[in-house]
């Protein structure tokens, strides 16, 4: 796989049967473990009477991952470029408004798929599978919004060790991704009231971006 | 499972048998991932002649997991009850000395570990997989160390808002875990240099330290 590639396949063809493999895979991976998921008891819990339908949508289980990755990857993307587009000129960005367009966009996604979900437990997985890695980082982060992003950073002169900056890049990605499933995880178990679910998303983006913005300027020392 | 067995579970009785399933399943699930490795293959790795061998010695894979969390709690719990124990007069501990005894600890235990180690990505997937999240997190933070730091914080006065300290801690928590699993597959797969290891761990320590602080300072406030 190329790393460019995450980010230029399309969501991919669209079907109901498909469809449906995609929806019931993230629910049980993200109710029971990857571990405790077979391929077949995907295919059955997704009313699939062809014991071979899902290696016949997705060749494999990774493919099958990959591709609702993807789905989500590109429904955040379109959420960010909207963000950045509208964003000051690149000279006037402030650190906060830099951070809110890496961060927000997730958030929002969260609020459109409703309570319960799934998304967030099946990312955090697949960001610690070893085989799986790569691709949930790339098909997020190689994205034509996290290019401009970069560019308005070295516009306003922000250089940082390359070091220190993907350490920096990755404390925000973990952030993101881990703190997500936990409150996904709170909503589905009662834990946060899920009639509260928006407002909840929405402080625990305002927290993330607090955090973040805390965390670069002592690491980093941006403005 | 009562949550307060994690902290106080034995390190375990120990057999060369036993010791060596353990280390071996730990090895396999860091570079393959739990969902690619079967109890019959970790029991063949280890060079177990009985089939039964892991089921015998743990009653099942989640059983074998959690001994091993046990096992390196413990042995971080010693390092961080006697970084706890030295501490300045709790009047007079800096939040930087503070946080420094959540998190150098892990780090010390990494460097202890040596290289390659497989701890921290075997870790990072237990807290994201349903079935041992909540042992994960407890075995680590339900300990006698961590109850003295709490008691030092209400000390020197530092209240918070519920819900926020416990965001506040997650978001701490997640970047320990994480940050060192990423540290962890670099030195594996030589993305950095084994023999600048001990060295690499530290600077791994110092950033999250002030990464922390940076975010404590934004999110709760803190001195």
């Amino acid at each position: 796989m190329t790393l460019s590639a995450a980010a230029t396949t399309p969501p991919s063809r669209s079907s109901p049967a498909r469809d449906k493999i995609m929806a019931t895979a993230e629910r049980l991976y993200a109710e029971h473990g990857f571990a405790n998921v077979s391929v077949r008891k995907i295919g059955e819990a997704a009313g699939q009477r062809n014991k071979s339908a899902v290696q016949y949508h997705f060749t494999s289980r990774d493919e099958l991952i990959q591709a609702i990755l993807a789905r989500h990857a590109a429904a955040i993307e379109k959420h960010r470029i909207a963000m950045v587009a509208a964003l000051d000129p690149p000279g006037r960005v402030t650190r906060r408004e830099w951070i809110a367009c890496v961060i927000a966009p997730t958030i929002e996604h969260h609020i459109e798929l409703g309570t319960p979900s799934w998304y967030g437990r099946f990312l955090a997985q697949t960001v610690v599978e070893p085989s799986l890695r790569e691709y949930a980082i790339q098909a997020h982060l190689n994205t034509p919004s996290f290019r401009r992003l970069e560019e308005i950073r070295l516009l306003q002169g922000r250089y940082h060790d390359p070091e220190l900056s993907e350490r920096h890049g990755a404390m925000i990605r973990q952030l993101i991704v881990h703190m997500s499933a936990e409150l996904e995880a709170d909503l589905a178990h009662g834990r946060v009231d899920p009639a509260a679910a928006e407002r909840s998303w929405r402080r625990l983006g305002e927290n993330l971006i607090t955090a973040v913005c805390g965390l670069s300027s002592a690491l980093v020392g941006d403005r």
